[in-house]
């Protein structure tokens, strides 16, 4: 009977079989609905997901950022206009049934055509500059590889920021912003390190000067694009016309950046790194539910239990009692499954010593609190339980870094679900052959180098030091970079 | 020079104008995208839905409402299994291109079919009932006639919730449920009275077995619908084969309601109702900056400006000084056409008396504030303020609904731009021909019966007396029906 709402896949031996069945298990997503590469998000999803955006939305409007809403469908001719924009994106959108001779119109697989259009309008004066506006938007990109919920689909929702400079060095220093912000929300806020590192050439967003990426290295070795941030240089201010007035009345094309924090893909990390084989773990700042209170048979118990969670709800704890007609094993099992942090039991036992039994899911250790002190205990353990998820994925990912020499190590590292770092020829036009050779003899990518150094050539800030000779051509080794296997 | 940022288009004399002008200067949304019928939401509107969403949400959660995430594309399939639904909806569906063999896929006009295809998945037992779930979401409907942003268009943005009960009147409680809850948050919280009437069969959603919509009454005289609440009965659970288990152990069919919430032309509805000729009055609570500061120059201003914003801020009150390099009375005219219901100044010789000055928008008083009680005032004034607005709407909403006697009268009231309650034959099928004639020979449409007497075969509660005959047909009246001329 409990068995039914037990979980116990392993993780780590069937990763992909842990992932499908939690997100189904726990009411996180569906996969049923009846079109390919769709999926449906169920409250338990949803709810987190709202917690997600609520968190970037203020981080946007702290840094400047004003809200947008822009159409979903944009027109063929936007498209166009940016030669290598539309190269990259043709395979993937979505075209509706064209009506009496009006303009193709496709679903938006990202904005900038959508919105540079209108930015040639509303800007004109260096005084509208910086010029930042974002929007939270449902994605479209029909992308035949086999889907995964929340990881690969062909509708996502996540954000998007488009942002207009003056000159190139605000602009660079914008896109250390959007850098900083990503790891101040995913990592440091949801626990979620990331591979922050700057795409090779071959590998940038099409239209972009230069693109970084962080990627998230999931339990089965496979690194998982979940944000990027774009420098666009002029490329679309020029075909789009985003132009203004600089102080001495000179007509300046604006330089642009882009950022697009992947929810879905977030929400997809975020599951997969701290879950364990009792179902998902989730951070104390996203949990729907923070705190499940369990309630035991006995006098007194119905009458503490309401004074418990009404204490907790007036500190803005997300409380849920659970009185459902069950056995508490049962309880139990459901709500370490859902990964809410904390589990409160109260029985008479404990209330005799104006106490109550307090589970937590990621260590499964259980404390006694006294009532009184609850909610406050709750809100300091909360801190705690968010910076033990952090440390504990930090570990894990920095073991997960190995230098490698030559090929063969690459490939031993890349093999073992690991990321493989290493001197390189080059992250230019140059180095493609061999990253080329890479991918094709390990199936690994070359991801890039390390952001943070970046931009490297112009600040003259040196990038990590390169030792040696590139492993595969042999040539002298300009770079260092990271590779691994991915989606 | 002044005269740039002023705002004065007589908004009784031609709304039409106002409400153009008023959406492009105050850069609520911005006509010029290069797609017929797809709109722009600016900052500052997508900051008021911003907040109208939270405020639904919330009040959708409290009332046992979780959020979900669909597809935004729907299978032709699913869009036959209600034949009234498909015949309904037929002529304003985008579809996708078809690609390679698949499945013909429509970009969703609103998405029971969609819901109650995963609904016969997740319900199973009466236990499962009520099940109550609801998404935000922008929606897409092929709308040939003339478009008005927020008013009329291809896309917009509203909430959707479909819930499913075991029996008839726990269904018809839900739908008084939803007339409660677009009272408490249209009326009550953003001002805007509407008429809540139960739709005549002819003018019902496709698929319902009644509706019940609230108009708004818009300046020019034309009723604007901007939420919908329906009881679909078994209509589409019969179709979707959603079931449940009763207690006794026997197969039956839910019992289905649906609200739609209309966003984009809730907020339509609110800035037409109480705006004014110098621009936006919007209501205390859904402003993106309640209180804007003008700093005067003198010694000392700019300290206790920065003291006056960060207690404001702090009392959670949304404040913006005003530092531009602008003349005082361009500010005021741009932050009066924005419509921020107070304007703080701050200049000498108010602040050697310890006081502001406060000017109020809707009303243009100025009144002196004690520096040290300008936030608790602020609270308390914006209460005032927004039951100041909503008493005024209502005041000349109840002018506006005049009873008539006779075919001539229904004509002058409707071309007066008001409201005509009269007796009349019915609105079931019968009425259908007599509704015709006043629409030929007005242009008024029978919006339908009151709502919050209705469900009144069912229950017994009679509806408002009819007095005398039909005014068309002469047959003896069953009914007494609003109708008014709408977009």
């Amino acid at each position: 009977m409990a068995k039914k709402t037990t979980f116990n896949v392993s993780k780590v031996d069937n990763f992909s079989e842990w992932y499908s069945e939690i997100l189904q298990k726990a009411e996180v997503t569906d996969l049923r609905y009846d079109v390919k590469g769709f999926v449906v998000i169920r409250p338990w999803g949803a709810l987190i997901i709202d917690k997600m955006y609520r968190i970037y939305e203020d981080a946007l409007r702290k840094t400047g950022h004003e809200p947008v809403m822009f159409p979903a469908v944009i027109p063929e001719d936007n498209f166009k206009k940016e030669a290598n924009h539309i190269k990259g994106f043709a395979p993937e959108l979505f075209w509706l049934e064209n009506k009496k001779g009006e303009d193709r119109l496709a679903l938006r697989p990202t904005s900038e055509t959508a919105f540079f259009q209108m930015y040639s309008l509303w800007i004109r004066s260096y005084r509208d500059l910086p010029f930042k506006r974002y929007q939270r938007a449902n994605i479209f990109r029909d992308d035949t590889k086999s889907t995964r919920p929340l990881i690969r689909g062909k509708e996502f929702y996540w954000l998007e920021t488009h942002d207009v400079f003056s000159n190139k060095e605000d602009a660079d220093v914008q896109v250390q912003g959007d850098i900083k912000m990503t790891d101040d929300i995913v990592h440091k806020c949801f626990g979620v390190p990331g591979l922050l590192v700057r795409r090779p050439e071959w590998d940038k967003f099409p239209g972009a000067v230069y693109t970084i990426a962080s990627d998230c290295l999931m339990p089965d070795g496979k690194l998982l694009q979940n944000n990027t941030m774009h420098l666009l240089g002029q490329n679309f201010s020029k075909p789009f016309n985003v132009k203004f007035v600089d102080e001495n009345e000179k007509d300046c094309f604006g330089w642009q950046t882009t950022y697009g924090p992947g929810i879905s893909r977030i929400l997809a990390s975020v599951l997969s790194v701290h879950g364990d084989d009792s179902g998902l773990v989730l951070p104390y700042i996203l949990a729907p539910i923070q705190v499940v209170i369990v309630p035991f048979d006995g006098e007194g118990v119905e009458e503490a239990v309401r004074g418990i969670s009404k204490d907790l709800m007036t500190k803005g704890i997300n409380v849920k009692v659970d009185n459902e007609d069950k056995r508490p094993g049962e309880k139990f099992f459901f709500w370490e499954m859902k990964g809410v942090p904390f589990r409160i039991e109260v029985g008479i036992k404990e209330l005799e010593k104006g106490k109550a039994s307090v589970f937590i899911r990621d260590t499964k250790e259980r404390v006694l609190v006294k009532i009184e002190k609850l909610s406050k205990e709750i809100i300091k353990m909360g801190v705690e339980y968010d910076a033990r998820l952090l440390a504990r994925a930090d570990g894990l990912f920095d073991s997960k870094i190995v230098d490698c020499d030559d090929k063969n190590s690459i490939g031993r590292i890349l093999e073992s679900g690991k990321i493989a770092r290493f001197s390189f020829c080059s992250i230019d036009k140059d180095g493609k052959d061999c990253a080329g050779v890479i991918e094709k003899e390990f199936a690994g990518e070359v991801r890039g180098t390390r952001a943070d150094l970046f931009p490297r050539d112009d600040s003259g800030e040196p990038g990590e030091e390169a030792w040696g000779k590139c492993p595969v051509c042999g040539k002298k080794a300009e770079v260092v970079v990271y590779a691994g296997k991915s989606y």
